[in-house]
């Protein structure tokens, strides 16, 4: 049994990782803590795994004093910059556990939607034509999503490295519907009440279209990605930090 | 038996047409023409329905010769404008036949993208959220698509004549991926080689989804609603100019 | 304001009708009442409309007291036959208001899966082909769903009506991958975690193809369609018993 | 320059070859052959690679006959069985060229198709729940096909392999919708006038979905990967037979 420790328990996020943990048969809830708590409390000896899902303005903090207690923690907090993650991975070595300490952080714990960008970039150079549609709920601020944007420049770089050039595309007149070109991929952003998180990329060829979309649902999608995760901290993960869940899928 | 001339037999459109009358066990080819032949060899004798698949410099100019010589004529070349559909309507006046000469005139002979254009105005009032894409041959000089535009523009009328208002939308930071707004109804054109002519129309309420989506394959899908149009014309049509291929779907 | 009662306000729909009548801005709510509650204290002076969300257990006791108190309902409760209509009838013409009394009842209160299975049928007789594509969560016990079958049946009627044979189909040999035949129309169901409730409507002609599909995520995609009804009967929907949230759409 | 000839020049697929070759700017149509033509014109001069489309009942022959005249061959003729794979390899050890000689042969060369077969079977072990729904044209005489049951056994090989058991699915009451069962995989298969050959592999979690979608519109889809195929065997595709596209793509 893999003894998890939460903290931001109480969290929008939190609170489905706490009930992930408990339905989950090779896992055992160890503490739950909240913003009042101490981390002090979080050890390896009560814990295996701590995941950490609060806010970007103490996300930082709480990673650098449960590294330097000597604690594996997954990070789901969001707003990591090169500059926090050199401090994690300077927490790592002044640490008590300097070839033993596992940190993994994720801007994105969708399965599917991590699975969705790596086909993507695998598939772009057999194809003339590849565009981005992201689908999300109406009250998102910034369009396109981090995600698409990712994914975009991703196609573009394979592109580019099979040396293919400029997609076909004679359109002469247009009044935005387009949409943003990233890197030479045209991104469309779509909001729409019902929706939570998707994307949807599509390729083209002569007679053909490959088509890859990955949907989130609700919240609940990011936990598949959380347990496997922890179990991955819990196992053969390699010491030290670790961005992106691609990292820990067999791709 | 339906005789069905044919002008612009050898076209694009044309070939097409003589094939799919060809194949219909209701209907029998009688005159193919094509630019250089003489319109006067189609009589109200020789054929009930002409089908006119030219190109817009020209189809005026047939249209008026075929409605002076009395023959009804479904016309799928497109081009027209109010002005000329005024020259029409006098023509079939000043014609042999004013109270029965029946002309039809369509943009889209599509049913399939007929149907989708009607279901999505019907639907409009009934959701927070709508929003259109529609993805094309990346030879397409022109985005959005005029069929677009139309669905938008009815969504549009839909929504204000129920008292709707605004769609939901926080969108603070956009470089141009939310597309072309027409009547404010989101519009995005998507080009891709492989596709023909596709449309997708989006309504999103809290919790729910609903998809109308038309894709036209190649020039063929035009054909179910040509042989639909002659048969109308050749059966209960009314007299006169008729515009638009739903007028002739019992919605 | 439309004054709301809520019976059932604990169950899993209740609670989400509370919710939606506290958000909605034309209503308020009034009484919320649960299985021990006393259903007496409804009265047409503290409620304009009553919302019964409850079992099929108990549901048709509970509209036969409301109906005798002379309260107007809306019953979201699932399995009514034709016997338990009858008796919510009788209930009407022998309660207090025979002539004014609303009692409106509805197998699904999702729009987006009522104007498919509306569209759908409204479409059927345009195209060659028709199949239906059901997709559920995997606890779902019976497949394919009763909406499949209601659209697939709406298919059948609708082509035949028309005139319409049997659909093109070569297939000599299958295993089964053909899915289930209803009324000439082939059913598929999928079933797979992190659906809700889907149905997708395929109809094909040569060259094109319409889709319409709804999509319902949770329980909130049936509120709009709970607060249409309570809006239709607080204003012009007309008395008696009316079964079908398609009966209150502008179609 | 890549000198390309082609058997079979004249039919559906071959004349789609000659097209393909014509319009391919690093390629040159060398000869063309048909039916009633001796294969001993090519040769190892004039050709670089020989494009074999005929029928499964000369296929064999052709293939021989070119290997022992030490012509490299991409063979797009279905039909190919464990024996006569055997004989072509037999083939190629007594020919001219034993060391250098290469052939190719693949069930299907649709880029997207061999593709999304690759990704789903690569996603197999992330995802609860997986299912195929292929859908083609009328005419197919069987059901499933069998680039289906091939996706649906590579997607239960991937599981079996990482421990998974079997998916959720409370389904007790099913008239056959829930399609065939291949490996434990439920497979659909659709056929739709209008379509050509398609497939859609869905993958479920709590909360997320997969979908890996492959659209193959007429016979043109072929194309790319044939191009792709002459391509490696005149640069660095291995010597002797290697049988399927995945093996030249970089996955």
């Amino acid at each position: 049994m893999i003894k998890v420790s939460v903290v931001g328990a109480k969290g929008r996020m939190g609170s489905h990782v706490v009930e992930a943990v408990n339905g989950a048969a090779d896992m055992q809830l160890a503490l739950t803590l909240d913003a009042a708590d101490d981390l002090a409390a979080i050890t390896p000896e009560n814990t295996d795994v701590t995941v950490e899902f609060t806010v970007p303005s103490v996300s930082l903090g709480n990673v650098l004093k449960l590294a330097a207690q000597g604690v594996d923690v997954v990070v789901g907090t969001t707003g990591w910059t090169e500059e926090k993650l050199a401090k994690v991975r300077e927490a790592i070595a002044n640490g008590p556990r300097p070839d033993a300490q596992k940190v993994f952080i994720a801007p994105n714990f969708a399965i599917s939607a991590v699975l969705a960008d790596y086909f993507a970039v695998k598939a772009a150079k057999y194809f003339e034509s590849a565009e981005v549609i992201e689908l999300h709920h109406p009250t998102k601020v910034d369009a396109p999503s981090g995600t698409a944007i990712h994914t975009a420049q991703g196609i573009a770089a394979a592109r580019k490295a099979a040396g293919l050039g400029p997609m076909p595309d004679a359109t002469e007149t247009d009044g935005g519907s387009r949409g943003q070109v990233v890197d030479g991929v045209h991104v469309h952003a779509v909001r729409l009440r019902g929706l939570n998180a998707h994307e949807e990329v599509l390729f083209g060829n002569a007679g053909e279209q490959l088509t890859i979309r990955a949907d989130s649902f609700d919240r609940g999608s990011f936990m598949p990605g959380v347990l496997l995760a922890v179990r991955k901290l819990a196992s053969d993960a390699p010491a030290g930090l670790t961005v992106g869940l691609d990292k820990f899928l067999d791709l």
